[in-house]
């Protein structure tokens, strides 16, 4: 799992990559980026549940049955979202003129956008950029298709797994966007995951379902949640390893890597957080119910209270007592211990006294709060950032 | 309905009031209050659904069934909430000593706290300091106590209304405290009314819950719900009115009285939530029921997003669209309209490009948010503030 400049040369067989400025962003900043798989790729995705949802993603709801895919178009600075039926007319444009020049059907190309809420679509400005975006297309650009898609991002987000199946190095590569609007069950995120390992649809469904319910469903800026989420994943089968079902041995090699790449990317989101100084993982333990544990720690990764706390440094627990008893789950009060960074701050619901020593833990970037609840052995993590001036800055200062 | 000076010599007939200085908040503020009737009175209470609860928010709903109380003792600098045990014995020996100084049976007494959470309860310091808060007691002094019970609130919350009933003037008076950590279902909320009207415990309790679910209820400043969270009414008969019940023609003018009584406070608390700069009322119309008018509101009034777009007087629709769209309910995206502040923004679903007179109809304090869903005839409205780097110094570099 690695990051950053070390990544520069990723590459994954089969697969090629663009990302240039096409003159959405009035910055001048990369925002039209493309995959493209040199065939057509077992393709799975999950897409935003809020009940408005952008042209793309309504387009993509309706063909990732098809199973398949080869190219999947991005765009940042504008999301196609409340746009009506001039929005849709425009996101099947985009998809077929991409089609058209990449010379596939256009049955195989998705669409995604990412930006602001209900300005006219700049479907021109696209089209007019595509030969150029199409001739960029590398197998070492992912980092350019990264930065493509970022909105308030301050990093571009990729993450890189080998695994061995059936004898071979095969390999699964993500990228990410987050910063705001992020909270549980996706946000305006957008993830992009590919690898040459072949995998049928359901199994690959199944495993994105279970990597997605454990990371980007358990992600937390601001709950907020937008009309754009997506997460999709081709797996183009040029490994040629012996297709993975969900009976073959190696598939929980795969989920698990999934898994791991899926994770990292959360927490990148998380870490990138608008505003955000200090990444924070809520892990609780000792709950009745994987479900109980998940409820709790997003009860605590989403209240405004702890992560101002955590923020100024204030080890306030009674706060995160306080967002654990909303959260609706059943609690023995008098049986929680909460630590902050390993420092044990409430033992059997009762303050330990340890504020000075805590204060010190939460010095470093990445913060963890650990919640023990005493009631079982199920347990989940959620992942947040603290809340800062530069949030209030970024979202009430520029259109987002 | 009045506040500030004008109301400075509201007096409610059979009740006295006293705040005081104790010296629990280490600022030297009034930080011990307390409300009085002469003689017992009818009294119903609404209580936080957090399930760690504050010990007095225990007792209190352990006791609240007799209906009857004569003295609600409140203190402000510290919670009584997990404080274990201890926490327990504390806030029933304050109940003990108030009953014995007042010469009344402790089962009249209520008790009542907010602050900080987890700290050992000052019951040495309340109850050296009882006598005096007794000896204080006037009629004129529910200015004191409304003080007395302020935390990070910036302003006393009164108010106050005389209806007719059976052809005597009677009174309803109110003080409440808020600032953070209000959400949905109350917060660290506390409210206090008094009447002198006589009504029966049903018909009050009816009323109470309407009156609650109208106001308190529909109100958000951060999402975090309090282990304080209290809403009390005493209704002492001392205006010698036939009994109000559920029957008497005269139940809706009181509860039209209470309802008003408790949307002006809980406008109030919006309009001083931690850091607001603006208060926010959003108004859903058209919905298929009132439940669904509700919960958008809510969903809406949730928004950070929205929030701090209000403080950034950036008109960003796109972020009141999403959050309509996450809050479950089935809509028509089609079909709705936005006004902020009479502007229309979005008509059938679409920007109508008046972003610019928008921004300007932001200037002013008050903002309304109305929504048209064009799907019933159901509607709510929900109060909120905007969200300010004022609420992240507040929160993040003080421990409240």
């Amino acid at each position: 799992m690695k990051r950053g400049p070390k990544i520069r040369n990723t590459t994954i067989p089969g697969f090629k990559f663009a990302g240039i400025p096409a003159g959405i962003k009035k910055s001048g900043n990369r925002d039209l980026a493309l995959i493209y798989s040199e065939c057509p790729a077992v393709t799975v995705g999950l897409f935003t549940t809020n009940r408005i949802k952008a042209a793309p993603v309504k387009l993509a709801i309706k063909n990732i049955s098809s199973g398949k895919a080869q190219a999947i178009i991005i765009n940042s600075g504008n999301a196609n979202a409340c746009t009506g039926e001039k929005g849709m007319k425009a996101a099947r444009e985009i998809m077929t003129s991409t089609a058209h020049e990449l010379g596939i059907s256009p049955g195989l190309v998705y669409s995604s956008s990412t930006g602001i809420i209900g300005r006219p679509f700049p479907v021109e400005t696209i089209k007019k950029a595509l030969p150029d975006l199409i001739k960029k297309l590398s197998p070492l650009s992912l980092k350019h298709t990264a930065s493509s898609i970022m909105t308030t991002d301050t990093f571009a987000k990729i993450s890189f797994k080998q695994i061995e199946i059936g004898g071979r190095k095969g390999t699964i590569a993500g990228i990410a966007k987050g910063a705001g609007m992020i909270c549980p069950n996706m946000a305006t995120m957008l993830c992009f995951i590919v690898t040459d390992i072949a995998i049928n649809p359901q199994a690959l469904d199944a495993a994105l379902r279970e990597a997605a319910s454990r990371s980007f469903n358990m992600l937390s800026v601001d709950n907020d949640m937008s009309t754009n989420d997506t997460v999709m994943i081709m797996a183009n089968g040029r490994l040629n390893n012996p297709l993975i079902t969900k009976r073959s041995p190696d598939y929980s090699i795969f989920k698990s890597a999934l898994n791991e790449i899926s994770y990292d990317l959360a927490r990148m989101i998380a870490e990138d957080g608008e505003g955000a100084t200090k990444l924070i993982e809520v892990i609780v333990k000792g709950a009745r119910s994987k479900s109980d544990a998940g409820k709790i720690a997003l009860s605590v990764a989403n209240s405004m209270l702890v992560k101002t706390a955590v923020y100024g440094r204030d080890p306030n627990w009674g706060r995160i007592m306080a967002a654990i008893g909303y959260s609706g789950i059943a609690v023995n009060e008098n049986k929680i211990d909460i630590s902050l960074n390993k420092v044990k701050l409430v033992s059997n619901g009762m303050g330990t006294g340890k504020e000075k020593t805590a204060r010190n833990a939460l010095l470093t970037k990445n913060i963890i709060i650990t919640i023990e609840l005493g009631n079982g052995k199920e347990s989940a993590r959620a992942l947040t950032c603290d809340l800062t001036e530069g949030y209030i800055k970024i979202n009430a200062h520029y259109s987002t």
